[in-house]
């Protein structure tokens, strides 16, 4: 199983035993989403700025308009950037407030960032568009010269990395069992609505395979 | 209506007509979730950590454990942070991918933070038990003076924010509503499942007020 070396960087401090170090963990949870929250520091002062995604094996595409601040910072050479995804699965409410937790899996990334072009550039766009909403590369009208000179596209190389992963139902202190009091687990899910056509949308153009097998494939 | 000055720091660059600047904006979309992803940066590296959080005024609190490397350097004077909130809606297919997008409500706070004590340090766990979920404090065994000692509690500053929010169908170029591609909208929602009662609960023990209400509440 090919891990990540810990070092401090990248090393889970609190709660050791749920830390996760290897790839198929951490891609796992970087997969499930399409949404990040990228971290960059521009003169000692830190930005947390939510962006879409899509990785390709031990890198990440990150893309936006070419004035976009945190492209323009990523993309100088050697700028240290932090990308985190998470997932909340539950809130769990243990007899002691001190104990009440949260189920979730995170993974948090570090690398740096150097800019693509040209057939680079366009597969990493179809990289990102497919982690959104997969089969889409093959319905939409792909980028035309003028976009792709408007977008921006950086590779993130995954240099680090780490898994935070809670599951379960509360773990209390010996003597709370004994208190009256409930504890458990709400569960919490990310749901999909039935797809809502675009107003203007042309009459006989019906739901694209991408949409209908997105919730043909839920059903299962 | 009270706003936040716009400065390079928190004004939105990238799509101006998608920043809001008061706080009532800011503030619900902060209230409507309980984690964020907390920006701080080490010697020049961003680092981007999931934590919950609550809000009071113009101030968020923070928790953890009193190992906690984010909140020893956070507590550090003048250290600045970011923190962000991101809910996502839904997945905006337009006819192109390059105005392909997401719906979404996002808010960036900017500020210092300092280290609570005493009086203050229990009210701000009660605002973050409560923020998770309302009416626990109530119901739980609340901090002992152990539990206290080993919990570091920061009341992060609100000194700027900032909120980007997008609604609504795709937007596509003139020319594209003539293509014959399907684009519209996949809602997004995050669910709450049935309570799972922890195995351990003794018999007896009923769904507290502050679950049932949840759920009464959601029905409305």
């Amino acid at each position: 199983m090919e891990q990540f070396n810990t070092t401090p960087r990248n090393k889970v401090k609190r709660i050791p035993k749920r830390g996760h170090y290897d790839k198929a963990t951490i891609y796992e949870i970087l997969d499930a989403a399409f949404m990040c929250h990228v971290g960059f520091s521009i003169e000692g002062q830190p930005f947390v700025i939510p962006t879409a995604y899509g990785r390709d094996g031990d890198a990440i595409y990150l893309h936006g308009a070419t004035t976009s601040r945190m492209l323009q910072h990523l993309e100088q050479a050697g700028m240290p950037a932090c990308l985190t995804v998470t997932h909340l699965d539950g809130v769990v409410l243990a007899r002691s407030t001190f104990n009440s937790s949260m189920n979730y899996r995170s993974a948090v990334v570090f690398g740096t960032a150097t800019l693509l072009e040209d057939d680079e550039k366009m597969h990493a766009l179809e990289v990102i568009t497919e982690n959104i909403w997969k089969g889409r590369w093959d319905e939409a009208r792909l980028p035309n010269a003028k976009e792709m000179k408007a977008t921006k596209v950086l590779k993130l190389h995954i240099e680090s990395a780490s898994a935070k992963i809670r599951t379960g139902g509360p773990g209390d202190e010996k003597s709370d069992y004994e208190l009256p009091i409930w504890a458990g687990v709400i569960p919490m899910t990310t749901e999909y609505g039935a797809a809502i056509p675009d107003e203007l949308l042309h009459e006989g153009i019906e739901t694209p395979a991408s949409v209908t097998s997105f919730f043909e494939d839920k059903k299962q």
